[in-house]
């Protein structure tokens, strides 16, 4: 198990409380559904010896390093959204970071390769294959999926159950799109199977 | 003065225990004696209305961040370098972030702009202009300075003074060569003379 997946990584995007909880005005309304498939996979990451990358956002107070669209969420008297060391900002009940084993890399926009060290951590770690769960579809999960596509990782899959929008068109639209440029689409159960 | 200096940015880089004490075995040997030097450009910065960004390195337990040349740093049993979360990864004694004004940027190489969101935070906040004070001149100071230029800031000043390296010579040969490429490299007392 351990040699099949050695060049593997998993990549959780976003599962934090603004985003997922039914409370947060900011949650995307597909994502509290998908928590218990999150669960899954990363347990199935854990078990076949694949490295849990938890990527997330961690925003400055005053929404400094946020996309210019969404500045003025943060320039309320409201705190914005997953502000760093708020607990709208830590993840959602049911995922921990397994501190000695996993790896965080915090982004300020929807790829995970946008200013972040994940290429280089990934390169070096021997990475090639990336499995993808989170939130949300048409923009983080995406655009971190183009992106590895543009930088040649050679096999780029997404959870499909694993991951969700704001609506299940949207969801399924996106989907379509990636499948359509070579990312296998399997669901959790799917990829629970796939074997060398 | 606000005015000024509103399109300015000082970046203080490295100055954490593990870099900087005495008793650190990595240690960059003139660390120690800049650090005065750094907390005078840090208050006059802070008078001028110049933005303060802390950039700072913090790295994984086990090393899978690091340059492959300082992986066996973090394969002993003695905890390596800056490891995250650790006493040697903070500032150094005399240097404070200020949590709603400043800004903290974690790098995992030399230069400041690699795999990290300083250009893009940079960018929407306005900055054209660079200061620079911290450790060591020929890495991460030079580094960052190098790349600066090629992003094509206009202004990208050295506190010569307020920047150090393992010997003297070697912090002035590098820089006579950022000089050499137009980088400004008063000490901070001509800089605190500087006006408009």
């Amino acid at each position: 198990m351990g040699e099949r997946w050695r060049n593997t990584a998993l990549l959780v995007i976003d599962m934090q409380k603004d985003f997922i909880e039914e409370a947060s005005v900011r949650r995307v309304k597909g994502g509290k559904s998908i928590v218990p498939n999150v669960v899954g996979v990363v347990e199935l990451a854990r078990q076949r010896g694949i490295i849990v990358i938890w990527v997330v956002r961690e925003h400055d107070p005053q929404g400094r390093d946020v996309e210019l669209f969404r500045r003025h969420l943060y320039n309320s008297e409201k705190v914005g959204p997953v502000v760093k060391g708020t607990v709208g900002a830590e993840l959602v009940d049911g995922l921990m970071i397994k501190e000695e084993e996993d790896y965080k890399i915090v982004k300020t926009r929807f790829s995970a390769f946008f200013g972040t060290n994940l290429h280089s951590f990934l390169q070096t770690s021997g990475v090639n294959n990336l499995v993808i769960a989170g939130v949300q579809t048409p923009n983080c999960i995406r655009q971190t999926v183009f992106d590895a596509v543009e930088l040649d990782y050679p096999s780029v899959t997404v959870i499909t159950d694993a991951t969700a929008a704001a609506t299940p068109e949207i969801h399924t639209a996106n989907i379509l799109d990636m499948k359509n440029i070579g990312i296998k689409t399997p669901s959790l159960h799917e990829w629970s199977e796939e074997f060398a």
